[in-house]
């Protein structure tokens, strides 16, 4: 079992080496391979995302990823910023589906913006399709704008577009979760407006055809994001394009008010995947010791389960994170009264422990 | 002053009937023209959008707009159906600012999802582009992929643009906004992966250059949808494209929890404005006399002041709202313990009696 380890900016190669901690005491036959991704790599190579990096990551079953991206960066031309290289990963692994947990873990439910009773219990997963939409469209770039009202003036522009079978595909993957959960998905879209999403309705409710015992309900994408703050534990699978699903998975996961605890995968048609933490780089508590490694240590429980085959080990880990909660140990952003409050290296090791 | 009433669908013909109320008892030269728009206009002449209200419309100094839409018009195709009358009210009469308030009333707070600390005071203006971007974008439709992976296959497209003219008139209208408030405009963008919006950030920064005593911060739209969930008070001024615009404003009205008390402003370069409520068209609730009438009459304050120049009535009718808030009537939405529970008419002509 091939794993490519890509630590990252900021928080990143704290966290991660947590998480290969946690990998290394199951004692199964994995191969652990790291490179630089991201701004680490564009000063040690001068790319986000080095040939060596891709290919390492292209030959392995799974990629464990930190996270990328640093202010130190942002005066740099598109192309070269750190956030390039995810998007690379994504486009040449063909990722399409990515699976965004929003869990309210029982210990953590205070921590959220909303009051409790509204995010007690919560478990959404938001399949975000990850390859398509206008992330990737072409044509795209600057111009003088060739008609309306302000023709000639300088414009930019991008193409958001969707095939058929990227929606159906996307489409089954979302269908096939629900039938392990609660047999609900919602479709969000924004059919009254954009021909793409009015094709995107029309083609997941084709799919639907073929799956009589789960519930399908679509939505439009500024209901979604009202329906997430007003009661967001009527979703059970939500499935939409990249670019809504950007902004609904963050949403979502804000929600929980302990994003520091939510994984992610992005899958591709062979089961290859890549595992990254749903927050960011935090270049603010970088190197301070002091970052949640919890879903980074998630994420490799569901890269063990997805990608490598190892549903015990993966269901053992996620038993130790809840284990570690239990003892009362937290992070400083899940920190509160009555709990003892740990750094990163610390969490990781009573996860350890715990196993 | 002529004022245009477009009623509409669903609960707008009773809540606007309750806003026409309280324009006529404050004794000001206004003409008051009706007509039919959305599903009812369909119903009687075959168009949401007909010639002679859109003439109407046009000729006014501003328009009172109730809302659009029911379920029984979803099967029409789309260029018939509901929504695209108020698209067709926008583009048409170049209404490109959109003015969102998300307010939280001190009497209401308790009705917010998030805990009342955290949106205790709220007060933040969306002000989102509503002429351009993908929702106007030519070209778009179906045909077949002209590349990539699934080449050939059919799909659907459309176009995200804008132009540097476009641009430079909304963010002069968000400082010039914030001039009057706490003099800090966040401009949300995908600057990381779009190049619209890579270049609405730098045409942005461009005109921010003439208002040095506007703090201007920049933020993804991802980030944002999570920053309204954690600490929505971080924001005063909220500029931002019509997609996102119409993503973000609805999330940040449902923060408040009583998005039944929500106007909001449209208006182009002339002063001409269109006013409605933020909610939709409620068809679940219509003609059951208990639709929540103040987002329409807090409308209508909005067109007094913004499009008649009336700000003395503008402040007299919310003066009114915080009366009847005062005095306890609630309508069903915004009804808790304690407090006297109202239909529409009721706190109509609660307001009525206030002013
Ligand atoms: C870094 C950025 C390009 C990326 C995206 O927009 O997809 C991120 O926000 C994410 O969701 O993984
Ligand atoms: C009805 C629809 C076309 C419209 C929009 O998307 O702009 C609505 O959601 C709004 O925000 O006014």
């Amino acid at each position: 079992m091939k794993i490519a380890v890509l630590p990252g900016d900021g928080i990143g190669p704290e966290i991660v080496n947590e998480a290969v901690k946690v990998l290394k005491v199951l004692d199964l036959p994995f191969q652990l391979d790291e490179a630089k991704v991201g701004g680490a790599a564009f000063d040690a190579h001068g790319h986000p995302l080095p040939e060596h990096t891709l290919n390492l990551a292209m030959a392995s079953d799974a990629v464990l990823f930190g996270s990328v991206g640093d202010w130190k960066y942002d005066k740099l031309e598109r192309h070269l910023r750190p956030e390039q290289s995810i998007l690379g990963l994504r486009k040449n692994m063909g990722l399409f589906a990515n699976f965004r947990p929003a869990i309210c873990y029982p210990q953590l439910t205070h921590a959220s913006s909303l009051k409790p009773e509204l995010v007690a219990g919560l478990d959404i997963l938001i399949i975000r399709e990850l390859t398509g939409d206008i992330y990737f469209g072409q044509p795209r770039g600057r111009r003088e704008a060739p008609d309306g009202e302000f023709k000639g003036a300088p414009e930019a522009f991008d193409t958001m577009r969707y095939s058929k079978p990227e929606i159906e595909r996307i489409a089954h993957v979302a269908f096939q979760a629900a039938r392990k959960r609660n047999k609900r998905v919602t479709s969000v879209d924004k059919a009254n407006v954009l021909e793409t999403f009015q094709f995107w309705k029309d083609v997941v409710t084709e799919v639907h055809a073929q799956y009589p015992d789960i519930e399908l309900d679509h939505m439009y994408v500024d209901n979604a994001a009202m329906q997430l703050v007003k009661a967001p534990k009527r979703f059970d699978v939500v499935v939409t394009g990249n670019m809504f699903g950007d902004i609904l998975s963050d949403e979502a996961s804000m929600l929980t008010g302990s994003i520091g605890m939510l994984p992610s995968a992005s899958l591709n048609a062979k089961g290859q995947g890549l595992y990254e933490p749903s927050h960011g780089s935090a270049p603010d508590i970088a190197g301070k010791g002091v970052a949640n490694p919890l879903a980074t240590i998630l994420s490799a429980a569901m890269m063990l389960r997805f990608s490598l085959n190892q549903e015990e080990a993966a269901a053992r880990i996620e038993r130790a994170v809840q284990a570690v909660l239990e003892q009362g140990l937290r992070t400083p952003d899940i920190h509160s009264e009555g709990t003892q409050k740990v750094g990163t290296v610390e969490m990781g090791e009573a996860v350890v422990a715990a196993l």
